[in-house]
């Protein structure tokens, strides 16, 4: 018999990298490009999709591509001005890869990807109702509604990342003051440091989060500092969050979730003390139980995965 | 043919309104009880059932019971710890109402009985996401995902008046401070009335919002920052929101919004300044379609024939 895989891509701003995943979750072949060096969106779908057929193993076939990427719109399969990528404009960038590679192409964009990615195979098993946030350079979302990623009337639904923490604050890549994103991003964690340390700093190069982790770790008052702050920023926003959509769990991802207790602890305690009564005690914030250099991948194959699932069940 | 009627209810800490609704959303027979009058649930549901009964015409039968009433919970059925209701603890209404009167007894809160009945026989026909927002004593909200009443895991979701809008600011009723509802509910605007007028009253009663909304019709320079400041709160708030379900139009309902432009105006101001760009321009906010002396019960209804069209279509 066939075996079936499907494609899981993960469009960035540095790298693009695929993976062939089965239905349990696997993955049996990996495979990369530099996206930045791809003037035009075609031809990096020309060249990953190249790339693809030749590690399809014999007797294999693709069940379709999924593709998670910056400001990627679910309903139209296009990116539509993502700040991080080169090419200008909206690029259908499903047609194309399904063009190339003659399947069905899914797009969405890379926080809601792992979203999909943590209820299929990671810790939201069985879970209707869960958001996950990603921490990275920017801050991702993906809002699990009933068992279903909400995606809302224009594809863009979930940029909790966007929303205002503190008004007139810090100042966002978006053009607007005081996201969530300058503060409890990895690059927000490095400007609390900053600011701690009274650093007039021209580049974010200047320490990690990682390092501001380590640091912490061995006392660093100012580093330990940053975390709290980071935490009672991201418990205050997470409890906000909960009035939504009442989430049964909220899982965080990324490089600063390797912080643990130290990012965990204030941030749980924030959340909690900014709960509304009814929710108290009731939702759990948990990291997330994907591997972090596998969930884009297995997240974009989710996105086949979950429609395979529901064209069975119609 | 026995015509099929649903009965809504909706339940306040004042009065206990419930109507017979067919499914055209017409109104047949109106009745209502004084809540307080009831020290115990059981009672007040036994005399309301009653009343429905009476109302019945000849040749007609109950679809059933649907229910709105503040922390009404979908999934259980109960209400639990209502601030405005002289009964404590948790009440299992719906069960209730469905052993007095021998049908389906649906619960949900009063803000998501209006985005139900909003969308069945109001302004949001045909929308699949949209948000309700209701302006009374407090600020509900009733969030619809892909056509959905969104209830969260624990029944309990929908809580727009109680983000917190400006950490540290008025103290709630729910005990927290600056919740979104202490500026932008009937009682918040109030509030901001009496800051701008330097009033240190101990009661809410020295002057109702329609009072102000005149007095800033004829020109009051307190009253007419009092609707800005208003509009302006609520305009970062629903824009915040935007960032989670990406609706296609915010409903706004309730007392206040008979000021029209001097509230809405400002809220779409402040609206469009602090949305993320991609949702700019994107988002109508709109006044409800719907009778502000009918919602209540018309949304209540809708639980009955919401429930039963999806029976249908199974």
């Amino acid at each position: 018999m066939t075996q079936q895989l499907a494609a899981g891509i993960d469009i960035g701003g540095t790298n693009t990298v695929f993976g062939l995943v089965n239905r349990k979750g696997e993955i049996i072949a990996y495979g990369s490009v530099k996206t930045a060096e791809y003037p035009e969106a075609s031809e990096l779908v020309k060249a990953v999709s190249e790339k693809i057929q030749e590690a399809l193993p014999p007797g294999s076939a693709l069940a379709g591509v999924g593709i998670g990427a910056p400001n990627g719109n679910y309903y139209k399969g296009t990116i539509e001005f993502a700040p991080n990528l080169k090419w200008y404009g909206i690029i259908p960038i499903a047609g194309y890869f399904s063009e190339a590679l003659h399947c069905k192409a899914i797009l969405t964009n890379d926080a809601n990807a792992a979203a999909l990615g943590e209820m299929i195979f990671g810790g939201a098993k069985g879970m209707k109702d869960f958001l996950i946030i990603t921490l990275g350079t920017g801050l991702g979302s993906g809002i699990v509604v009933n068992g279903s990623v909400v995606y809302g009337h224009d594809g863009f639904a979930g940029e909790v990342g966007h929303v205002i923490a503190i008004p007139e604050g810090r100042l966002c890549g978006c053009g607007r003051k005081g996201c969530v994103e300058t503060y409890c991003s990895a690059t927000g964690i490095k400007r609390t440091y900053y600011e701690k340390k009274n650093i007039q700093s021209e580049t974010m190069a200047y320490i990690s989060s990682r390092q501001i982790f380590e640091q912490a770790l061995a006392g660093d008052k100012a580093s330990i500092e940053t975390f709290e702050y980071t935490g009672k920023i991201l418990g205050l926003v997470l409890a906000n969050s909960v009035a939504y959509t009442s989430p049964e769990a909220i899982f965080l991802f990324g490089g600063p979730t390797q912080a643990g207790e130290l990012l965990f602890k204030p941030t749980r305690e924030s959340f909690e003390e900014n709960l509304l009564n009814i929710y108290k005690g009731k939702i759990k914030i948990l990291p997330s139980l994907l591997n972090e250099n596998d969930v884009a991948i297995l997240g974009a194959a989710s996105l086949v995965w979950k429609d395979v699932n529901e064209m069975v069940s119609l």
